[in-house]
Protein backbone atom coordinates (compact mmCIF):
# COMPACT_ATOMS: atom_id res chain seq x y z
CA UNK A 1 0.00 0.00 0.00
CA UNK A 2 1.62 3.71 -0.56
CA UNK A 3 1.00 5.23 2.23
CA UNK A 4 2.86 8.68 3.15
CA UNK A 5 5.44 8.37 6.67
CA UNK A 6 3.45 10.96 8.15
CA UNK A 7 0.18 13.23 8.74
CA UNK A 8 -1.13 16.38 10.40
CA UNK A 9 -4.34 16.46 11.85
CA UNK A 10 -6.39 19.61 12.08
CA UNK A 11 -8.94 19.96 15.39
CA UNK A 12 -11.96 21.29 14.78
CA UNK A 13 -13.78 20.04 17.51
CA UNK A 14 -13.87 23.29 19.88
CA UNK A 15 -15.48 25.01 16.32
CA UNK A 16 -17.28 22.34 14.17
CA UNK A 17 -18.26 20.16 17.67
CA UNK A 18 -18.98 22.79 19.77
CA UNK A 19 -20.84 24.93 17.27
CA UNK A 20 -23.18 21.84 17.24
CA UNK A 21 -24.01 20.90 20.63
CA UNK A 22 -27.36 21.92 22.24
CA UNK A 23 -25.26 23.07 25.61
CA UNK A 24 -22.90 26.96 26.19
CA UNK A 25 -19.82 24.98 26.96
CA UNK A 26 -18.68 27.63 29.83
CA UNK A 27 -15.54 29.51 28.88
CA UNK A 28 -12.97 28.23 30.94
CA UNK A 29 -13.92 24.88 29.68
CA UNK A 30 -13.33 25.80 26.19
CA UNK A 31 -10.26 27.23 26.80
CA UNK A 32 -9.45 23.94 29.14
CA UNK A 33 -10.03 22.20 26.29
CA UNK A 34 -8.01 23.90 23.68
CA UNK A 35 -4.87 24.17 25.94
CA UNK A 36 -5.52 19.64 26.47
CA UNK A 37 -5.31 19.12 22.77
CA UNK A 38 -2.56 21.32 22.30
CA UNK A 39 -0.78 19.36 25.10
CA UNK A 40 -1.58 16.40 22.99
CA UNK A 41 0.43 17.31 20.49
CA UNK A 42 -2.01 18.82 18.20
CA UNK A 43 -0.19 21.67 16.20
CA UNK A 44 -3.38 22.94 14.12
CA UNK A 45 -6.36 23.81 16.34
CA UNK A 46 -10.17 25.54 15.12
CA UNK A 47 -10.65 26.92 18.45
CA UNK A 48 -13.82 28.68 17.57
CA UNK A 49 -15.92 31.08 14.87
CA UNK A 50 -16.76 34.46 14.95
CA UNK A 51 -20.57 34.54 13.28
CA UNK A 52 -22.51 36.97 14.76
CA UNK A 53 -23.69 35.57 18.27
CA UNK A 54 -27.14 35.51 17.64
CA UNK A 55 -26.86 32.62 15.02
CA UNK A 56 -24.31 30.64 17.25
CA UNK A 57 -24.80 31.65 20.52
CA UNK A 58 -22.73 28.31 21.47
CA UNK A 59 -19.65 30.32 20.59
CA UNK A 60 -20.72 33.65 21.38
CA UNK A 61 -17.33 34.10 23.66
CA UNK A 62 -15.43 33.72 20.66
CA UNK A 63 -13.42 36.79 21.09
CA UNK A 64 -12.28 36.00 24.87
CA UNK A 65 -11.61 32.31 24.11
CA UNK A 66 -9.28 33.33 21.44
CA UNK A 67 -7.63 35.98 23.86
CA UNK A 68 -7.23 33.57 26.69
CA UNK A 69 -5.62 30.46 25.66
CA UNK A 70 -2.34 29.96 26.64
CA UNK A 71 -0.94 29.93 23.09
CA UNK A 72 1.93 27.66 22.43
CA UNK A 73 4.74 28.92 19.94
CA UNK A 74 4.04 25.95 18.00
CA UNK A 75 0.30 25.99 17.22
CA UNK A 76 -1.59 27.45 15.05
CA UNK A 77 -5.05 28.75 16.36
CA UNK A 78 -7.68 29.87 13.73
CA UNK A 79 -10.98 30.72 13.33
CA UNK A 80 -14.44 30.54 11.12
CA UNK A 81 -14.76 33.91 9.70
CA UNK A 82 -18.34 34.44 8.16
CA UNK A 83 -17.88 38.01 6.71
CA UNK A 84 -16.17 41.40 7.40
CA UNK A 85 -17.46 41.91 10.83
CA UNK A 86 -15.79 38.43 11.58
CA UNK A 87 -12.54 39.15 10.14
CA UNK A 88 -12.68 42.26 12.33
CA UNK A 89 -13.18 40.27 15.44
CA UNK A 90 -10.73 37.87 14.61
CA UNK A 91 -7.80 40.31 13.87
CA UNK A 92 -9.09 42.09 16.84
CA UNK A 93 -7.93 38.38 18.41
CA UNK A 94 -5.11 37.68 16.84
CA UNK A 95 -5.89 34.49 15.57
CA UNK A 96 -3.27 32.82 13.18
CA UNK A 97 -5.59 31.55 10.82
CA UNK A 98 -8.36 32.03 9.38
CA UNK A 99 -10.89 30.00 7.27
CA UNK A 100 -13.85 30.85 5.21
CA UNK A 101 -16.70 28.36 3.84
CA UNK A 102 -18.70 28.40 0.59
CA UNK A 103 -21.09 25.25 0.00
CA UNK A 104 -20.91 23.08 -3.47
CA UNK A 105 -24.52 22.80 -3.12
CA UNK A 106 -26.92 26.15 -3.69
CA UNK A 107 -29.39 24.54 -1.55
CA UNK A 108 -27.07 24.18 1.72
CA UNK A 109 -25.67 27.49 0.95
CA UNK A 110 -29.00 29.50 1.08
CA UNK A 111 -30.16 27.61 3.98
CA UNK A 112 -26.80 27.98 5.67
CA UNK A 113 -26.02 31.61 5.06
CA UNK A 114 -29.17 32.78 3.00
CA UNK A 115 -26.84 34.10 -0.39
CA UNK A 116 -25.79 31.88 -3.61
CA UNK A 117 -22.69 30.04 -3.08
CA UNK A 118 -21.66 33.12 -6.07
CA UNK A 119 -22.13 35.95 -3.49
CA UNK A 120 -20.32 34.29 -0.39
CA UNK A 121 -17.73 33.83 -2.60
CA UNK A 122 -17.64 37.59 -3.54
CA UNK A 123 -17.72 38.28 -0.02
CA UNK A 124 -14.44 36.76 1.02
CA UNK A 125 -12.71 38.27 -1.84
CA UNK A 126 -13.62 41.43 -0.23
CA UNK A 127 -11.92 40.32 3.41
CA UNK A 128 -9.14 37.93 2.40
CA UNK A 129 -6.84 40.84 0.90
CA UNK A 130 -7.41 42.72 4.51
CA UNK A 131 -6.47 39.09 5.85
CA UNK A 132 -3.46 38.41 3.47
CA UNK A 133 -2.09 41.91 3.86
CA UNK A 134 -1.61 41.34 7.75
CA UNK A 135 0.07 37.77 6.97
CA UNK A 136 -3.07 35.70 7.69
CA UNK A 137 -3.17 32.47 6.38
CA UNK A 138 -6.60 31.55 5.10
CA UNK A 139 -8.23 27.99 4.79
CA UNK A 140 -11.20 27.78 2.41
CA UNK A 141 -13.78 25.00 3.09
CA UNK A 142 -15.75 23.55 0.35
CA UNK A 143 -19.17 22.42 2.38
CA UNK A 144 -21.34 19.99 0.98
CA UNK A 145 -18.46 18.90 -1.52
CA UNK A 146 -19.02 15.01 -1.77
CA UNK A 147 -23.09 15.72 -1.38
CA UNK A 148 -26.34 17.57 -0.15
CA UNK A 149 -28.72 16.40 2.22
CA UNK A 150 -31.14 18.28 0.31
CA UNK A 151 -30.14 17.92 -3.81
CA UNK A 152 -28.52 14.74 -3.41
CA UNK A 153 -25.15 14.47 -6.14
CA UNK A 154 -23.03 17.56 -6.07
CA UNK A 155 -21.30 18.05 -9.39
CA UNK A 156 -17.36 17.85 -9.13
CA UNK A 157 -17.62 21.16 -11.59
CA UNK A 158 -19.43 23.13 -8.36
CA UNK A 159 -16.03 22.23 -6.10
CA UNK A 160 -14.00 22.93 -9.06
CA UNK A 161 -15.41 26.25 -9.36
CA UNK A 162 -15.06 27.06 -5.70
CA UNK A 163 -11.49 25.64 -5.80
CA UNK A 164 -10.73 27.96 -8.62
CA UNK A 165 -11.79 30.93 -7.29
CA UNK A 166 -10.47 30.01 -4.16
CA UNK A 167 -7.28 29.67 -5.67
CA UNK A 168 -7.52 33.44 -6.94
CA UNK A 169 -8.19 34.85 -3.69
CA UNK A 170 -4.77 33.29 -2.37
CA UNK A 171 -5.48 30.58 -0.05
CA UNK A 172 -3.28 28.60 1.60
CA UNK A 173 -5.09 25.57 2.12
CA UNK A 174 -8.53 24.21 0.67
CA UNK A 175 -10.28 21.34 3.10
CA UNK A 176 -13.11 19.68 0.78
CA UNK A 177 -16.19 18.70 3.49
CA UNK A 178 -17.93 15.80 3.54
CA UNK A 179 -20.55 17.71 5.65
CA UNK A 180 -23.17 15.23 5.96
CA UNK A 181 -20.80 12.09 5.38
CA UNK A 182 -22.38 11.24 1.91
CA UNK A 183 -18.30 10.08 0.52
CA UNK A 184 -17.21 6.86 -0.21
CA UNK A 185 -14.17 5.65 -0.75
CA UNK A 186 -14.41 5.75 -4.57
CA UNK A 187 -15.63 9.01 -4.55
CA UNK A 188 -13.10 10.48 -2.64
CA UNK A 189 -10.38 8.74 -4.74
CA UNK A 190 -12.18 10.08 -7.78
CA UNK A 191 -12.63 13.36 -6.54
CA UNK A 192 -9.59 14.13 -5.05
CA UNK A 193 -7.66 13.19 -7.90
CA UNK A 194 -9.93 15.51 -10.14
CA UNK A 195 -9.10 18.62 -7.82
CA UNK A 196 -5.19 17.45 -7.39
CA UNK A 197 -4.29 19.25 -10.53
CA UNK A 198 -6.39 22.75 -9.74
CA UNK A 199 -4.16 23.14 -6.63
CA UNK A 200 -1.16 24.53 -7.22
CA UNK A 201 0.64 25.87 -4.38
CA UNK A 202 -2.41 25.11 -2.26
CA UNK A 203 -2.49 22.04 0.34
CA UNK A 204 -5.64 19.54 0.57
CA UNK A 205 -6.97 18.69 3.37
CA UNK A 206 -10.02 16.31 3.64
CA UNK A 207 -12.95 16.63 6.62
CA UNK A 208 -15.11 13.96 6.88
CA UNK A 209 -18.23 13.05 9.09
CA UNK A 210 -18.50 9.64 10.30
CA UNK A 211 -22.46 9.60 9.69
CA UNK A 212 -22.17 6.11 8.05
CA UNK A 213 -19.31 4.92 9.25
CA UNK A 214 -17.25 5.48 6.47
CA UNK A 215 -14.81 8.13 7.57
CA UNK A 216 -11.93 6.07 8.52
CA UNK A 217 -12.67 4.13 5.16
CA UNK A 218 -12.35 7.80 3.44
CA UNK A 219 -9.33 8.47 4.93
CA UNK A 220 -7.88 5.62 3.89
CA UNK A 221 -9.06 6.34 -0.15
CA UNK A 222 -7.58 10.11 0.63
CA UNK A 223 -4.18 9.08 2.05
CA UNK A 224 -3.78 6.84 -1.01
CA UNK A 225 -3.82 9.59 -3.18
CA UNK A 226 -1.36 11.24 -1.28
CA UNK A 227 -3.82 13.54 0.86
CA UNK A 228 -1.50 13.85 4.48
CA UNK A 229 -3.88 16.47 6.20
CA UNK A 230 -6.53 15.27 7.51
CA UNK A 231 -9.80 17.13 9.95
CA UNK A 232 -10.86 15.44 13.18
CA UNK A 233 -13.09 16.39 15.88
CA UNK A 234 -12.35 15.49 19.77
CA UNK A 235 -14.35 12.52 20.95
CA UNK A 236 -16.27 12.47 17.58
CA UNK A 237 -17.94 16.39 18.59
CA UNK A 238 -19.98 17.79 16.29
CA UNK A 239 -22.03 17.40 13.23
CA UNK A 240 -23.93 20.32 10.94
CA UNK A 241 -27.13 22.51 12.33
CA UNK A 242 -28.77 22.67 8.82
CA UNK A 243 -28.28 19.40 7.30
CA UNK A 244 -30.23 16.64 9.62
CA UNK A 245 -28.51 13.29 10.33
CA UNK A 246 -25.49 14.99 9.98
CA UNK A 247 -23.94 12.52 13.08
CA UNK A 248 -20.47 14.40 13.53
CA UNK A 249 -16.99 14.39 12.64
CA UNK A 250 -14.67 11.50 12.49
CA UNK A 251 -13.03 11.54 16.32
CA UNK A 252 -9.60 13.13 16.10
CA UNK A 253 -8.56 9.86 18.55
CA UNK A 254 -9.64 7.43 16.53
CA UNK A 255 -8.39 9.32 13.42
CA UNK A 256 -5.22 9.49 15.10
CA UNK A 257 -5.10 5.81 16.42
CA UNK A 258 -5.41 4.63 12.68
CA UNK A 259 -2.66 6.89 11.84
CA UNK A 260 -0.47 5.51 14.22
CA UNK A 261 -1.25 1.81 13.94
CA UNK A 262 -0.32 2.02 10.35
CA UNK A 263 2.71 3.51 11.05
CA UNK A 264 2.13 7.18 9.48
CA UNK A 265 3.39 9.84 12.18
CA UNK A 266 0.98 12.11 13.72
CA UNK A 267 3.07 13.50 16.76
CA UNK A 268 0.40 13.14 18.71
CA UNK A 269 -0.13 11.38 22.60
CA UNK A 270 -2.70 8.87 22.04
CA UNK A 271 -2.94 8.50 25.62
CA UNK A 272 -3.11 12.20 26.55
CA UNK A 273 -5.52 12.27 23.59
CA UNK A 274 -8.17 9.85 24.78
CA UNK A 275 -7.92 11.65 28.08
CA UNK A 276 -8.93 15.48 26.06
CA UNK A 277 -12.00 12.88 24.17
CA UNK A 278 -13.09 12.12 27.86
CA UNK A 279 -13.01 15.41 29.05
CA UNK A 280 -14.89 16.63 26.17
CA UNK A 281 -17.92 14.19 26.85
CA UNK A 282 -17.66 15.61 30.69
CA UNK A 283 -17.66 19.31 29.38
CA UNK A 284 -20.34 18.22 27.17
CA UNK A 285 -22.78 15.95 29.15
CA UNK A 286 -23.27 13.21 27.23
CA UNK A 287 -21.87 10.37 25.54
CA UNK A 288 -19.71 10.92 22.11
CA UNK A 289 -19.27 9.02 19.15
CA UNK A 290 -15.57 8.38 18.84
CA UNK A 291 -14.27 4.41 19.91
CA UNK A 292 -11.35 4.66 20.97
CA UNK A 293 -12.05 6.77 24.72
CA UNK A 294 -14.58 3.63 25.39
CA UNK A 295 -11.97 0.65 23.89
CA UNK A 296 -8.86 1.91 25.08
CA UNK A 297 -5.45 1.55 22.66
CA UNK A 298 -4.75 -1.71 21.28
CA UNK A 299 -2.18 -3.73 23.21
CA UNK A 300 1.49 -3.99 21.81
CA UNK B 1 -9.04 1.84 -7.42
CA UNK B 2 -8.82 -2.10 -8.13
CA UNK B 3 -11.98 -3.14 -6.61
CA UNK B 4 -14.03 -6.35 -7.58
CA UNK B 5 -17.37 -6.04 -9.57
CA UNK B 6 -19.33 -7.65 -6.87
CA UNK B 7 -18.88 -9.13 -3.02
CA UNK B 8 -20.84 -11.44 -0.96
CA UNK B 9 -22.10 -10.49 2.92
CA UNK B 10 -22.12 -13.42 5.22
CA UNK B 11 -24.71 -12.12 8.45
CA UNK B 12 -23.57 -13.48 11.56
CA UNK B 13 -25.20 -11.53 13.95
CA UNK B 14 -27.88 -14.45 15.05
CA UNK B 15 -24.87 -16.05 16.08
CA UNK B 16 -22.10 -13.81 16.91
CA UNK B 17 -24.26 -11.35 17.74
CA UNK B 18 -26.75 -12.89 19.92
CA UNK B 19 -24.67 -14.74 21.89
CA UNK B 20 -23.46 -11.57 23.46
CA UNK B 21 -26.91 -10.18 24.45
CA UNK B 22 -27.57 -10.45 28.40
CA UNK B 23 -31.09 -10.72 27.40
CA UNK B 24 -32.65 -14.08 25.90
CA UNK B 25 -34.55 -13.55 22.44
CA UNK B 26 -37.63 -15.16 21.74
CA UNK B 27 -36.83 -18.38 19.25
CA UNK B 28 -40.22 -16.89 17.28
CA UNK B 29 -37.91 -13.82 16.69
CA UNK B 30 -35.19 -15.22 16.27
CA UNK B 31 -36.75 -17.05 13.38
CA UNK B 32 -38.73 -13.83 12.81
CA UNK B 33 -34.93 -12.00 12.05
CA UNK B 34 -33.34 -14.82 9.90
CA UNK B 35 -36.40 -14.60 7.55
CA UNK B 36 -36.26 -11.13 7.46
CA UNK B 37 -32.37 -10.93 6.42
CA UNK B 38 -33.76 -13.55 3.59
CA UNK B 39 -36.01 -11.12 2.63
CA UNK B 40 -33.63 -8.26 2.43
CA UNK B 41 -31.05 -10.41 -0.06
CA UNK B 42 -28.53 -11.69 2.33
CA UNK B 43 -27.47 -15.45 0.99
CA UNK B 44 -25.31 -16.69 3.52
CA UNK B 45 -26.81 -16.52 7.30
CA UNK B 46 -25.19 -18.09 10.47
CA UNK B 47 -27.97 -18.56 12.55
CA UNK B 48 -27.13 -19.96 15.60
CA UNK B 49 -24.53 -22.17 17.93
CA UNK B 50 -24.36 -25.77 19.02
CA UNK B 51 -22.51 -24.85 21.90
CA UNK B 52 -23.46 -26.54 24.96
CA UNK B 53 -26.48 -24.55 26.32
CA UNK B 54 -25.19 -24.09 29.37
CA UNK B 55 -22.25 -22.38 27.97
CA UNK B 56 -23.89 -19.59 26.05
CA UNK B 57 -27.89 -19.62 27.12
CA UNK B 58 -28.78 -17.52 24.39
CA UNK B 59 -28.55 -19.71 22.14
CA UNK B 60 -29.55 -22.91 24.03
CA UNK B 61 -32.65 -23.27 21.17
CA UNK B 62 -30.57 -23.78 18.59
CA UNK B 63 -32.60 -27.17 16.84
CA UNK B 64 -35.33 -25.37 17.29
CA UNK B 65 -34.46 -22.28 15.40
CA UNK B 66 -32.53 -24.14 12.38
CA UNK B 67 -35.57 -26.99 12.41
CA UNK B 68 -37.86 -24.05 12.06
CA UNK B 69 -36.91 -21.15 9.89
CA UNK B 70 -38.81 -21.25 6.41
CA UNK B 71 -36.01 -22.32 4.30
CA UNK B 72 -35.02 -20.51 0.41
CA UNK B 73 -33.51 -23.04 -1.68
CA UNK B 74 -30.97 -20.03 -2.62
CA UNK B 75 -29.75 -19.19 0.85
CA UNK B 76 -27.53 -20.98 3.06
CA UNK B 77 -28.05 -21.73 6.58
CA UNK B 78 -24.80 -22.23 8.76
CA UNK B 79 -24.13 -22.55 12.40
CA UNK B 80 -21.02 -22.91 14.91
CA UNK B 81 -20.18 -26.30 16.24
CA UNK B 82 -17.87 -26.60 18.58
CA UNK B 83 -17.18 -30.25 18.82
CA UNK B 84 -18.49 -33.27 18.06
CA UNK B 85 -21.73 -33.19 20.34
CA UNK B 86 -22.78 -30.03 18.61
CA UNK B 87 -22.01 -31.74 15.03
CA UNK B 88 -24.67 -34.43 16.11
CA UNK B 89 -27.03 -31.68 17.06
CA UNK B 90 -26.28 -29.89 13.99
CA UNK B 91 -26.29 -33.01 11.23
CA UNK B 92 -29.97 -33.74 13.00
CA UNK B 93 -31.24 -29.92 12.21
CA UNK B 94 -29.60 -30.02 8.56
CA UNK B 95 -28.02 -27.04 8.30
CA UNK B 96 -26.24 -26.30 5.12
CA UNK B 97 -23.10 -25.41 6.28
CA UNK B 98 -21.16 -25.58 9.65
CA UNK B 99 -18.22 -23.74 11.40
CA UNK B 100 -15.49 -24.29 13.58
CA UNK B 101 -13.06 -22.07 15.45
CA UNK B 102 -9.65 -21.93 16.68
CA UNK B 103 -7.94 -18.89 18.15
CA UNK B 104 -4.52 -17.64 17.09
CA UNK B 105 -3.58 -16.72 20.37
CA UNK B 106 -3.37 -19.48 22.68
CA UNK B 107 -4.38 -17.25 25.78
CA UNK B 108 -7.86 -16.70 23.98
CA UNK B 109 -7.85 -19.95 23.15
CA UNK B 110 -7.58 -21.14 26.21
CA UNK B 111 -9.98 -18.88 28.07
CA UNK B 112 -12.69 -19.22 25.13
CA UNK B 113 -12.62 -23.48 25.03
CA UNK B 114 -10.35 -24.35 28.04
CA UNK B 115 -7.50 -25.95 25.55
CA UNK B 116 -4.96 -25.35 23.42
CA UNK B 117 -5.20 -23.98 19.44
CA UNK B 118 -3.81 -27.63 18.72
CA UNK B 119 -5.92 -29.47 20.91
CA UNK B 120 -9.04 -27.35 19.41
CA UNK B 121 -7.73 -28.45 15.96
CA UNK B 122 -7.59 -32.20 16.95
CA UNK B 123 -11.23 -32.23 17.85
CA UNK B 124 -12.34 -30.76 14.69
CA UNK B 125 -9.98 -32.82 12.34
CA UNK B 126 -12.18 -35.71 13.75
CA UNK B 127 -15.31 -34.48 13.03
CA UNK B 128 -14.57 -32.62 9.94
CA UNK B 129 -14.04 -36.35 7.71
CA UNK B 130 -17.79 -36.90 9.25
CA UNK B 131 -19.46 -33.71 8.17
CA UNK B 132 -17.33 -34.07 4.65
CA UNK B 133 -19.11 -37.67 4.06
CA UNK B 134 -22.67 -35.77 4.64
CA UNK B 135 -21.66 -33.09 1.79
CA UNK B 136 -21.80 -30.24 4.34
CA UNK B 137 -19.72 -27.63 3.87
CA UNK B 138 -16.92 -26.17 6.61
CA UNK B 139 -16.12 -22.80 7.60
CA UNK B 140 -12.79 -22.13 9.31
CA UNK B 141 -12.70 -19.28 11.44
CA UNK B 142 -8.92 -18.13 12.82
CA UNK B 143 -10.06 -16.18 15.51
CA UNK B 144 -7.88 -13.04 16.87
CA UNK B 145 -6.39 -13.01 13.82
CA UNK B 146 -5.58 -9.86 13.73
CA UNK B 147 -4.33 -9.41 17.81
CA UNK B 148 -5.03 -10.78 20.72
CA UNK B 149 -6.79 -8.55 23.99
CA UNK B 150 -4.72 -10.75 26.55
CA UNK B 151 -1.90 -10.99 24.44
CA UNK B 152 -1.29 -8.30 22.19
CA UNK B 153 0.22 -8.67 18.78
CA UNK B 154 -0.63 -12.47 17.57
CA UNK B 155 2.80 -13.83 14.96
CA UNK B 156 1.04 -14.28 11.62
CA UNK B 157 2.80 -17.73 11.96
CA UNK B 158 -0.11 -18.82 13.96
CA UNK B 159 -2.42 -17.69 11.65
CA UNK B 160 -0.87 -19.35 8.70
CA UNK B 161 -0.35 -22.88 10.87
CA UNK B 162 -4.28 -22.52 11.59
CA UNK B 163 -4.43 -22.08 7.94
CA UNK B 164 -2.67 -24.79 7.35
CA UNK B 165 -4.25 -27.09 9.30
CA UNK B 166 -7.52 -26.32 8.02
CA UNK B 167 -6.63 -26.37 4.40
CA UNK B 168 -5.28 -30.59 5.57
CA UNK B 169 -9.27 -30.91 6.60
CA UNK B 170 -10.96 -30.19 3.57
CA UNK B 171 -12.32 -26.82 5.07
CA UNK B 172 -14.06 -25.03 2.17
CA UNK B 173 -13.73 -21.15 3.34
CA UNK B 174 -11.61 -19.63 5.97
CA UNK B 175 -12.75 -16.62 7.97
CA UNK B 176 -10.14 -14.72 9.48
CA UNK B 177 -11.35 -12.67 12.59
CA UNK B 178 -10.32 -9.40 14.05
CA UNK B 179 -12.64 -10.37 17.15
CA UNK B 180 -11.54 -6.89 19.05
CA UNK B 181 -11.22 -4.80 16.54
CA UNK B 182 -7.26 -5.16 16.84
CA UNK B 183 -6.56 -5.19 12.83
CA UNK B 184 -5.59 -1.60 10.74
CA UNK B 185 -5.53 -1.36 6.69
CA UNK B 186 -1.65 -2.04 6.82
CA UNK B 187 -1.91 -4.69 8.71
CA UNK B 188 -5.24 -6.71 6.62
CA UNK B 189 -2.86 -5.60 4.00
CA UNK B 190 0.22 -7.40 4.88
CA UNK B 191 -1.86 -10.81 6.18
CA UNK B 192 -4.07 -11.16 3.20
CA UNK B 193 -0.81 -10.91 1.15
CA UNK B 194 0.90 -13.54 3.40
CA UNK B 195 -2.13 -16.03 3.69
CA UNK B 196 -3.66 -15.85 -0.06
CA UNK B 197 -0.69 -17.88 -1.51
CA UNK B 198 -1.43 -20.66 1.00
CA UNK B 199 -5.03 -20.92 0.32
CA UNK B 200 -5.40 -23.44 -2.17
CA UNK B 201 -9.27 -24.06 -3.66
CA UNK B 202 -10.52 -22.39 0.14
CA UNK B 203 -11.98 -19.31 -0.02
CA UNK B 204 -11.34 -16.17 1.89
CA UNK B 205 -13.38 -14.20 4.34
CA UNK B 206 -12.95 -11.42 6.60
CA UNK B 207 -14.48 -10.73 9.93
CA UNK B 208 -14.43 -7.50 11.46
CA UNK B 209 -15.23 -5.66 14.30
CA UNK B 210 -15.51 -2.22 14.69
CA UNK B 211 -13.76 -1.54 18.01
CA UNK B 212 -11.93 1.52 16.98
CA UNK B 213 -14.07 2.71 13.88
CA UNK B 214 -11.55 0.61 11.62
CA UNK B 215 -13.83 -1.65 10.28
CA UNK B 216 -14.72 -0.34 7.04
CA UNK B 217 -11.34 1.19 6.74
CA UNK B 218 -9.81 -2.72 6.77
CA UNK B 219 -12.82 -3.77 4.27
CA UNK B 220 -11.68 -0.81 1.84
CA UNK B 221 -8.17 -2.46 2.47
CA UNK B 222 -9.18 -6.36 1.97
CA UNK B 223 -11.01 -5.18 -1.57
CA UNK B 224 -7.93 -4.17 -2.54
CA UNK B 225 -5.95 -7.12 -1.93
CA UNK B 226 -9.07 -8.60 -3.63
CA UNK B 227 -10.74 -10.29 -1.16
CA UNK B 228 -14.87 -10.54 -1.96
CA UNK B 229 -16.25 -12.30 1.24
CA UNK B 230 -17.48 -10.09 4.79
CA UNK B 231 -18.73 -10.79 7.55
CA UNK B 232 -21.54 -8.69 9.16
CA UNK B 233 -23.98 -8.99 11.86
CA UNK B 234 -27.43 -6.68 11.90
CA UNK B 235 -27.25 -3.50 13.38
CA UNK B 236 -23.45 -3.74 14.96
CA UNK B 237 -25.08 -6.58 16.98
CA UNK B 238 -22.45 -8.41 19.08
CA UNK B 239 -18.52 -8.76 20.75
CA UNK B 240 -16.88 -11.63 22.24
CA UNK B 241 -17.84 -12.69 25.55
CA UNK B 242 -14.19 -13.35 26.77
CA UNK B 243 -12.50 -9.92 25.26
CA UNK B 244 -13.35 -7.25 27.37
CA UNK B 245 -14.25 -4.05 24.90
CA UNK B 246 -15.12 -5.88 22.02
CA UNK B 247 -17.60 -3.93 21.36
CA UNK B 248 -19.26 -5.67 17.89
CA UNK B 249 -19.05 -6.80 14.56
CA UNK B 250 -19.45 -4.45 11.89
CA UNK B 251 -23.31 -3.22 11.16
CA UNK B 252 -24.04 -5.26 7.95
CA UNK B 253 -26.16 -2.22 6.60
CA UNK B 254 -22.98 -0.01 7.20
CA UNK B 255 -20.94 -2.27 5.48
CA UNK B 256 -23.79 -3.52 2.74
CA UNK B 257 -24.26 0.58 2.29
CA UNK B 258 -20.38 1.20 1.66
CA UNK B 259 -19.74 -1.85 -0.49
CA UNK B 260 -23.23 -0.75 -3.11
CA UNK B 261 -22.42 3.07 -2.59
CA UNK B 262 -19.08 1.88 -4.37
CA UNK B 263 -20.61 -0.04 -6.91
CA UNK B 264 -20.19 -3.26 -5.76
CA UNK B 265 -22.99 -5.15 -5.96
CA UNK B 266 -24.33 -7.19 -3.38
CA UNK B 267 -27.68 -8.57 -4.16
CA UNK B 268 -29.28 -6.80 -1.00
CA UNK B 269 -31.75 -4.22 -0.98
CA UNK B 270 -30.81 -1.67 1.52
CA UNK B 271 -33.80 -0.31 2.50
CA UNK B 272 -35.08 -3.58 4.00
CA UNK B 273 -31.88 -4.61 5.52
CA UNK B 274 -32.41 -1.00 7.68
CA UNK B 275 -35.54 -2.45 8.46
CA UNK B 276 -33.93 -5.33 9.66
CA UNK B 277 -31.45 -3.46 11.78
CA UNK B 278 -34.23 -1.25 13.41
CA UNK B 279 -36.54 -4.61 14.25
CA UNK B 280 -33.19 -5.83 15.90
CA UNK B 281 -32.90 -2.99 18.13
CA UNK B 282 -36.36 -4.11 18.42
CA UNK B 283 -35.78 -7.62 19.61
CA UNK B 284 -32.41 -6.88 22.09
CA UNK B 285 -34.13 -3.66 23.43
CA UNK B 286 -31.57 -1.45 22.87
CA UNK B 287 -29.73 1.34 21.10
CA UNK B 288 -27.13 -1.00 18.66
CA UNK B 289 -24.02 0.90 17.32
CA UNK B 290 -24.77 0.15 13.28
CA UNK B 291 -24.93 4.02 11.69
CA UNK B 292 -27.27 3.70 8.66
CA UNK B 293 -30.71 2.81 11.10
CA UNK B 294 -30.07 6.31 11.99
CA UNK B 295 -28.62 8.41 9.73
CA UNK B 296 -30.62 6.43 6.55
CA UNK B 297 -29.44 6.24 3.15
CA UNK B 298 -27.68 9.09 0.94
CA UNK B 299 -29.38 11.01 -1.30
CA UNK B 300 -28.96 10.56 -4.61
Amino acid sequence: MNLPGSATIVEVGPRDGLQNEPVFVPTERKIELIERLAEAGLKRIEVTSFVHPKAVPQLMDASEVVGRIRRRPDVVYSALVPNEKGLERALASEVGEIAFFVSASETHNRKNVGMTSGKSMEGFRKIAETALAKGIRIRGYVVTAFGCPDEGAVPPENVERIVDSYRSLGIHEIALGDTTGMANPSHVSRLVARIMPRMGTMGLALHFHDTRGMALANVLAALQQGVTVFDGSIGGLGGCPYAPGATGNVATEDLANMLEEMGIRTGIDLGKLIECARYTREIVGRSLPGHLATAGRIRK
